[in-house]
Formats: structure tokens, C-alpha cells, sequence
């Protein structure tokens, strides 16, 4: 059984200011739930129905609070239309800046300058998971990864993907890798070789690359044109660049 | 001003039925409605806000009924949480039959095998616009191409696009070019020459190509997996697979 104060608070975790103020976010369905079982992530609190339950109880840690609901009970505090059997409240993992420092040396990282869309964060996050790429930095000013449209469409891949907000200039500064950004009039990708360590920006959905970033990317790709689209969506662009990179490396 | 039947004329047209019946489609937001008056299809109503008018008042046919209307009076009819200036009622293009035997024949054509996401439908059809593809087939459990999700996420690519829909075992038996598949256990995308002239086929969001479509397939694609996420979006797999045909046609 909900209590009401407990409906208020998942409700209230559709914001971002009261995720930051109780660091707290929601995932939800059966699919991610199970593998968040499995994660490092530390689940505070189960609602799921009796059907949830009976599959995965001997999966569910003692110290975990777990609500039996019904149907019905789960649609109150879901936000999916269709709600599957389970929602997780989950602690926000605290980032460790010394592995962003590294892996800004030694790895390939995606910095997002800007991306808008909770749907698009969340495929960039699923994309970096399929081919290898551990690390994302975001500006400040992309949607937050724990918006919970951002968690669905990641499928499960935010468990295995460190996302950053940090200050893109300041980091670029003292990069020494490579640095590609996606471009409407740059290189052709298929004349340019990505090299294994180095960063990919992705600009926002409508604007592309900020002023204040442009100055810093070392290698300008473009995707190029064969018909007629004015633009790419940025998720497609962060696909495409990713998989030119590996197939690059798997020669 | 709008009239009741016509905001409940509007309102059914996110409908498939209603669509099918009456033959019409919606098409919202500026930029949007801007291609539409530049291109070959009949526009029958169009309702727009006075500063829309002002600027594209010498753009508009005396043959199109325009209904000016206020943002709140818009709002009432739009599908978009934030309507642009304006929604135009437009008539559904007529297929020709021949035009999709002869690419079949001559082109590369996407056959898509149970998209059920209007999003994703519209992102492949962006991306086909954007790899210069022109003909899409479509079986008959995929989502309408007309649906006001799908018709948003082309960013006006549907203009351009000639979408079908088919039974794709019946084209398949006729067909003589390479037949690739976008599956999981296939050979290497990069260790494969896609052809000029072929059929892409990309199967449902969570079951991939039916058993009945997978015996024509003569190429059996995959892309190669680096990290740990299960998928990819079929959207994002469309367009890499076209990206990789268009780097071995750049060659």
C-alpha cells in the first residue's frame, strides 16, 4: 500500500530540482529494474505488483523497502503509459572526478554542448554503451541525465556510463587529445581517421556547437550530405562518428 | 475563428482511422508548413495565427481556406505541447505503383518489417532523406506514416519520401538485388560492400525481422558491438548501415 506522502515524493521526483535536493531518481519497468538488481546503484525503495514480486524475490536484498501494489496503484505514480510491473526510487551515484581526469587522457569521451532533448540524452548515453565509450561530459545547460525520459530511453545503459556536468572550456583547456566536433561544413568523416583516444563534441539539436567551444575542436567532420534532409538528429550524428571510430580501430 | 466541427475535424485526424477515411493529414509548426507551400501537395485548410500570416501571406494560394486564429484558439487544435504559428490539414499524396517497381528494380529501398514507434519511423525517414533513398516500404503492421509523431520527426523529409505499404514477402519474391538484413548475429558490417542497388530490411523495435521475411535476405548484417548495450535503436541502425553504404559509394 502507497502511503500519499510516499505518491508526492516519487511525483516529485519528475523535477529536476527536487531529484538534485534529494539526490534521487526514478527508473522504471521490468527489464531495467532487473538489471539495476544486478548494478552498484543503491535502490531505496521497490513499488511493484505482486507479479514483480513473485519473479524477482529472491533477487531483492533485505535492505531494500519493497511496496506490493496493484496495477492500478502503480499508474498513480508511474510516468509511463503503460506502466511494467515496477518502479525503482535509486540513490544518484556520486561521480569520482579523478576518473573523468583520466579518462579525458587516456580514453575517448563524448562532450554534449547543449542537448536539449531527455530522448536524445538518452540514446547518446545507449550509443557510447554499444561501442565502448564509459564517459560523457554534458555542459551545464543539457537536460539531466536523471530526467526520467532520459532513463527510459537509455534501456539500461546509464548503469554502465559515467555522465559529468562540468564546464566544457575549462576541460578543453587542458586537453591534449584530439578533438572532433560535428559540423555542417567541416572534413568529410570518411576522409578523416578517429583515432582510438580523444573527444567527440556534440553540439545542441537546433544550434549545433557553441561560439565559445568552436575554437577548441581540432578536427571539423561532417557526415556528408547524399539527398536532400537539412540536418541530422544529434543522436544519429553521435552513432555514425562513433562507428566510423570503430570501424577504424577494427582494421 | 475556428467552428466546432472544424476543431472536431482536426482532432480526429490523429486518427488512423479517421485519416484513412477522410484521406487528410496534419502538419504542424513553422518551418514545417513552410516546405509544404513550396512543394507538390494539396493543402486544404490551414490555420495560423495573424503573425504567421503577416509573413507568409504572399507564399498562400488563393485556392487554400487560411483560418486565422489566436495562440489560445491554435492550442486547441494543436497535437504539440508548444504549437509554432501553425497547422495545416493536408491531402494524403496518391502512391504510383510504378515508381515503386522500378525502384525496387533500380534503386536501394528501406523495407521496414513492423516499426511501431511513430518516432522512429519518422527518424528513418529523415535519415533516408538524408542518404538520398527516396522509396520506403512499409509492411502493414508498421505504424501510419501519417501519424502527427511520425509526419514532426521527418522535419519535413516526408515531403520528399515515398512511403508504401505492402505485403514484403510478395515484393521479396519478385526482387533480384541483394537483400541485406540488419540482424544480431550476422557478418561484420565492415566486412561487407553494400551495393548500389539493393533492399535494406529493418525489423521491429524488440523482435527484429519476422521468420517469414528473414529466408530472403541474402546479406545478413551486423554492427560489430564494442561496449555492453543490448541494442541499438532501429533508427540508429538504419541510418549506420546507410552511412556505410554511402562511404563504400564515396570510394
Amino acid at each position: 500500500m502507497l502511503s500519499k506522502a510516499r505518491i508526492k515524493l516519487i511525483h516529485s521526483l519528475a523535477l529536476k530540482k527536487k531529484r538534485s535536493e534529494l539526490t534521487l531518481f526514478v527508473v522504471e519497468g521490468k527489464k531495467q529494474v532487473a538489471e539495476l538488481l544486478t548494478s552498484n546503484l543503491e535502490i531505496t525503495c521497490l513499488v511493484a505488483t505482486q507479479q514483480w514480486v513473485d519473479e524477482y524475490n529472491h533477487q531483492i536484498s533485505n535492505h531494500i523497502e519493497l511496496i506490493t501494489v496493484s496495477e492500478d496503484e502503480l499508474k498513480k505514480v508511474s510516468q509511463q503509459q503503460a506502466p511494467q510491473q515496477v518502479l525503482a526510487v535509486v540513490k544518484m551515484p556520486e561521480p569520482d572526478t579523478n576518473t573523468l581526469q583520466s579518462a579525458l587522457k587516456n580514453e575517448f569521451v563524448l562532450m554534449l554542448d547543449g542537448i536539449q532533448d531527455p530522448g536524445n540524452l538518452g540514446t547518446i548515453i545507449r550509443i557510447a554503451d554499444w561501442y565502448g565509450i564509459t564517459h560523457i561530459v554534458c555542459s551545464h545547460d543539457c537536460v539531466d541525465v536523471f530526467n526520467p525520459k532520459t532513463i527510459q530511453a537509455t534501456m539500461g545503459s546509464f548503469m554502465r556510463i559515467s555522465v559529468w556536468y562540468d564546464n566544457l572550456q575549462t576541460l578543453l583547456n587542458e586537453v591534449e587529445t584530439p578533438v572532433y566536433g560535428a559540423v555542417m561544413n567541416g572534413t568529410s568523416l570518411y576522409q578523416t581517421q578517429i583515432e582510438k583516444q580523444g573527444i567527440l563534441i556534440i553540439g545542441n539539436e537546433g544550434k549545433g556547437i557553441s561560439d565559445s567551444i568552436m575554437p577548441f575542436i581540432t578536427h571539423h567532420l561532417t557526415i556528408p550530405l547524399v539527398g536532400q534532409a537539412e540536418s541530422l538528429n544529434a543522436g544519429i550524428a553521435t552513432a555514425i562518428i562513433c562507428d566510423a571510430r570503430a570501424r577504424a580501430l577494427s582494421n
